[in-house]
């Protein structure tokens, strides 16, 4: 992408209305203004080559930045800590156990006591169909109520770090990448995105990422085709969400029960696997009973329903009907790889191979996407600051 | 608290003698001169009030804060985390385990290994009677030979983050609440505080938080009542020193077996459960022989002693009997809630609700007394140093 | 040792041609040229001098040290995390687990993904026969993938913190060490070391600190004996390196089965236990197929295998055999003690406690060794460099 120089990156972000992301919190990709989305791509884009220049774009002297992960997790982890770290931010963990979901009084004590001098708090909280984003939203609340009762000296920021409903740190990472392939944002316009399910021999992944690239990536006037197999449906307001943006933004939003279909044409493919809404409901039930059994039964049928659906893997056939057969392959990465990863997964060893440096550069804009939401958070005047980095010249590594 | 401007509060700072804190360790607040507890407060309430006006007061470029936590511990490790980073400092965990009870050479070696660039060391080890602050001796003994030996180039600083014996930053920020509530540490004079035992359905908590309450505030000529059913006397030791600090500074400390009469009249109530010391040394007895048997029948043993002592619960009709119905109703968290966190616990959910805002408060000191501390051994002329660091006007976030 | 001034120092270093070192690895000691191994030393001791001078060398505005420990580590965890510290760089853990020794694409993807902000990677992997050193190297050519294709903004430099073949940041420190104690790396030469096997009650300790000796006191002029029982040999290729090192440096590099033998007249002892070469191999063999009793059935035959050295212990008569009976005694720590931390083991507690600070000394250098190696990968001048740092006059604790 030509990005210019960076005075002019600073000069584009100036022009975008991100006055709404000030202060608040960043939950969801559809509850942000068009214009806060792109301030969010334009400032990644410019903490970036900031780093590339060896400028220190350090805001915070010293501050907590709260991490909550109920989940394993090394690939956001390391986003969260590095994109914290670039700020001034020190990292400090919040250990709550994977099984425990915490409500009410315990989730607002617990919100306060950790944010004393928080500046920012990310959390993960993919497992449970309607308690993740239920969940940072309590905490949002909690740290909104302590900061208006003179408790917290200043209100924490909480970005979303994948929950049951969006993964918007995520999806803006890959749509960064796009805006990097295709040359800019506009380009993204008419564009086909193939979203589609695959198989995977592994159970429970999250819906979060097909929900998150759906409802975002119609709002760029793309043509966004979702394929999985019946039984596999996401959820259904997020669906909403992908066809009032896709009547709003000139772009289509269209449904399949063929992986074939969706590849036909595609500029972009997405095949990853996820476990059915369903299935992802009885789960959280059962994890509310502490039904330990019930679990392990449960992971047996999905296995054996997952089974059913082999043959949704992303082939070289299958590349071959994408436009000019050579569509962007995209994964959020670990992928389940046929015959490296695992026996039978979801793509192709020679499909998965032959895109391993765009899917390694589509990881790597995660950190910056992520320290922009920081950023805009936490700075009334971005563009200002950015030129007031950008004049002190501190170098980053000396 | 009227505190009048940062130039003002750093004036009172600089007519307390707190140079015995310099270099020295925090482990009893019985060690420490009148002097050094009120400078503790007043650079506390400095440090605050810095942050609230995004005055940044970083002292070190680099370092470490070292922290070995025998207990899980979310509240404690947050405010130890926010401290040290306030000031500069990076935590490094030492991960000792829980059971095991490092003794002579061991301690001597690991903390010098820990030590080579660690400017603070903080520790939490409350579970075992007669082991906590024995062992925090040890490492600050081992660091002094290290230090003379000219193995460490400077002597860590050593903080109780809670012992067997104290808590001492429990009890100051405790302290720094009342002052804040009452409006100044004079204004306490004369104040009544009940604390007293109350009944939880879990089992082992330590002593230090009463211990601590009783060996501190009877230094401010308050009127302190330790009320618990018999059998759950607190140290013999500590009871000696709230004795004495009383007679010393114009207050009184009593005790009776009775809730009512302690809540009676009372400014300040402070309900809160802990293990009858017998049964805490019979337990630091078990742990030494490895008798997870013997744990185990004596947890259910205390549990059903415990129960005897079901109606020792901070009630609405037991606050009716404070001063104007309306003592200060104090809690380190988190508290068992009746109703709420189980079925019967310590207190009323009604009385902990309508407190929730001042709790909150309470724990807010914690990572500013920390700091304090830290700041105060580290910093040989404070208040000028902070008169420095006032005008570099460096911000902490920008 | 009579340093001079840090201006001397600095002096002496730019004297030394470390360019080989600028944006490269420390995997093996005998990679690296005879003036970067100076140049190590030596910016270790500015790095040692600044600190003690309150003069922070600190060269990172931000950036990330990721470390990877295989094994429990606390001394090895706290030097790496001092390093990373002085100069201005964040800790974040990579947590694999002790068991997984990930391969081919995964490797390459995880060390891709946690290296978009990192600057070093520190990695500890020595309980494989075949293996760390391996795995360190397609980490290394993972990340230089990486970065030529432009995923990475920079390529993190590895710091070996043990492999299975050599133990470069404890082989430097215990070299500093002999340094410091003899005056100068020139009077080393024609000192005899004996690395001695010793008998411990525990199982299956890495080859890497013998080898890690002989593969580096070989280069500075010494006697260097090898000792052990049959059955205890090291690897042939380092014992290969180590006779060529003797061969050119004007030293001696001899085996000897017998402890008394290699004691006889040395100038320094390092008694010291470690698994046998076949044991190794085997275990990483049982570890490959899983084969937990098989492990165990390993670990009872080791034991025994041991038992039958249990005479192979450092004792006062044994120490009355060297140089003027008063050879300098060093360990890697921690040692097993006899009638200490065992019944009987590598060391006499009069032996050891005589020796005891000179061996916090030893273990002191560690963190500025590590500091160093990654000062002189980072920083193209590096006297430069010091000499600004020098000159700017940052204190590192105000």
């Amino acid at each position: 992408m030509a990005k210019g120089t960076l005075e002019e990156m600073i000069r584009q972000l100036s022009q975008l209305n991100s006055a709404g992301m000030y202060l608040d919190d960043f939950l969801l990709t559809w509850d942000r203004s068009d214009d806060e989305i792109a301030a969010v791509f334009k400032t990644a884009e410019v903490l970036m080559e900031m780093r590339k220049e060896n400028i220190s774009p350090r805001i915070f002297d010293s501050g907590l930045a709260v991490s909550l992960f109920r989940d394993n997790s090394t690939r956001t982890r390391f986003s969260y800590s590095s994109a914290a770290n670039l700020l001034g931010l020190t990292v400090q963990d919040l250990d709550e156990g994977k099984s425990q979901i915490a409500h009410g009084e315990t989730v607002r004590e617990t919100a306060n006591m950790v944010s004393f001098m928080a500046d920012v708090i990310g959390i993960r909280d993919d497992m449970y169909i309607g308690k993740g984003n239920a969940y940072m939203r309590e905490v949002a609340e909690s740290v909104s109520q302590g900061y208006q009762a003179g408790i917290l000296e200043q209100r924490p920021t909480l970005v979303n770090l994948q929950c049951d409903i969006d993964h918007p740190t995520q999806s803006m990472a890959d749509a960064m990448h796009l805006i990097q392939h295709f040359g800019s944002l506009e380009n993204l316009k008419g564009k086909k995105i193939a979203m589609s399910w695959a198989y995977s021999p592994s159970y429970g992944k999250p819906l979060s990422v097909p929900q998150g690239i759906i409802g975002l990536m119609t709002r760029f006037g793309m043509d966004v085709v979702l394929a999985h197999p019946e039984g596999y449906e996401v959820m259904p307001e997020v669906e909403a969400i992908a066809r009032d943006n896709a009547a709003a933004c000139g772009g289509s939003f269209s449904k399949t029960g063929s992986m074939a279909e969706a590849f036909e044409g595609a500029d972009i493919v997405y095949p990853k696997s996820w476990a059915p809404f369903n299935a992802m409901e009885k789960r959280t039930l059962l994890y509310g009973d502490s039904d330990m059994d019930g679990i392990k039964a449960l992971e047996q049928d999905l296995l054996a329903q997952n089974a059913n659906f082999k043959d949704w893997e992303c082939t070289e056939e299958l590349m071959a009907l994408t436009k000019e057969q050579s569509a962007l392959y995209m994964h959020c990465l670990p992928a389940d790889i046929t015959g490296v990863s695992c026996v039978q997964g979801e793509v192709a060893a020679s499909v998965f191979d032959r895109y391993r440096d765009p899917l390694y550069f589509e990881a790597s804009y995660k950190p910056y996407v992520i320290a922009a939401m920081m950023f805009l958070a936490k700075v009334k005047n971005p563009a200002e600051k950015l030129t007031q980095i950008l004049q002190r010249k501190e170098r980053r590594a000396s």
